[in-house]
């Protein structure tokens, strides 16, 4: 094989650096496949954390001890962080969004790759500190910006279901309080899903009065798996009383604007907060 | 701002260009970005083009006419998609997967983001040449494959529901024949969903009888939406005879070994075929 320039070597450390989000390459591994000296490699490193940093492209981290090497994480700076969820409220409070009953139109944009894997990683900028081992969520309008934080952090889904499923064995099932009327519902989960002892980051859609994610929490008690935090992409104002606290929410819907039939919709106050402390 | 290096430039084009797969970016910006002449970025093109064919890192494409410009799609070699595949089948037929009933556990792998990136992006390989508008999935477990190909393919997903919600607006319901003993069940979608003439490519995660993705192609005449395609992550030998013709499946499930009490599962011929080939 041809010796490998550096700006050949740069461009492919990169690709493959992307590809898996939080995790950690040794500089053994990049030696090897790059036939280059442990010392080129960190040269290289050094300049790649740089041009991250300069174009807002995430966050190149030296991990150090035994298990050390080089980790990528797709981290968003607050500013932009907020610039997008901002965009995201401004589509949500379109013309056209409002359903009978005063529902908005969200399934479009739930679906989309491209702004669920936005979400997803300003999602995994803040969590990143609680070290979850697994995103869980409920199917299924969650699904999407659930599995787009669990690439950023580089562990796997798990989907509570609404329903016990012959192909998934054995399941626990929990009754909770579903919608500020409290109507009683079910939801189940695999017995092999999750261990115990397992840290858990709930990720959903959407929280009214939390009732949801209130029994996905005592579902993870059941498990004696760890919730580490809770996150949803929306919730609504009211009921200001949740049924369960300490949930961070991207979005704050407080409403439908009667005079326009449109949503009012705003980015949560702790991004802005954010901004200000300079993290997410 | 100081002029930047090759190297930096190249660092930060591959970056930008992953993280919107199939996406034409102009050169025009990243001139603007960079501070530097079209020659000079085409010809860091064509350095990043030669990068990514040596280290099998995906495809660079430069696409010519007014809407022209350059654009990555992460494609997979034939021989890299059935190691690939070969791999999951592994997992698969793993001690410990059959369940009562012999369904086989598949949840936590088609829960997994990594693996399932991987399998989308061979879906993707395969289907770029048919240029989808969309990705058609059912609920629940088709929905991380099919996010995972629409990424790749840089379109929307759209996922068919069990029932219609409140918050999903006026919707079509029908009626399929689902499993193979035919039992009436009923699918769902929006009347926003997706929009008279566009091309959707339907992505699942599991095909029997292929009664659920019969009435997914059903729904889609009701739109007046053209299937331009179907492939599922895996579907078993029996029954041969499928409810639809011509659907793509990366794996093929034989049964349970009753010796060993495990799942029997290959990959399917066409991608030993693609190898033969040269292309997926």
């Amino acid at each position: 094989m041809d010796r490998i320039r550096r700006n050949e070597r740069l461009a492919a450390m990169t690709r493959i650096l992307v590809e898996s989000p939080n995790k950690i390459f040794t500089l053994g591994t990049f030696c090897e496949m790059f036939g280059a000296a442990k010392s080129t490699l960190s040269e290289d490193i050094d300049i790649l954390r740089g041009v991250f940093a300069q174009f807002h492209l995430g966050q190149l981290d030296t991990v150090t001890g035994a298990a050390g090497g080089v980790r990528f994480r797709p981290v968003l700076s607050p500013e932009d962080a907020l610039v997008s969820v901002k965009d995201l409220a401004q589509m949500l409070a379109a013309p056209g969004r409002v359903l009978p009953g005063g529902f908005i139109y969200m399934a479009d944009i739930l679906a989309r790759p491209d702004i669920m894997e936005k979400m997803g990683t300003i999602i995994a900028s803040h969590f990143y500190r609680s070290e979850p081992d697994i995103i869980l969520t409920m199917e299924t309008k969650g699904i999407p910006i659930a599995l787009m934080t669990a690439k950023a952090m580089g562990v796997p889904m798990v989907i509570v279901r609404r329903d016990s499923k012959v192909y998934e064995g054995p399941a626990v099932n929990i009754n909770y309080l579903s919608g500020s009327g409290g109507r009683v519902e079910t939801m189940s989960l695999s017995r092999r899903a999750v261990k115990e002892g397992q840290r858990a980051l709930i990720v959903d859609d959407f929280m009214r009065a939390g009732g949801t994610i209130r029994g996905m929490v005592d579902m993870m008690r059941e498990f004696a798996v760890t919730v580490v935090g809770v996150c949803v992409l929306a919730s609504t104002q009211e009921p200001t009383k949740k049924r369960l606290e300490g949930v961070k929410s991207l979005l704050v819907m407080d409403g439908v604007d009667d005079a326009t039939g449109t949503a009012i919709v705003r980015p949560a106050p702790w991004l802005q907060q954010a901004v200000e402390k300079g993290r997410l």
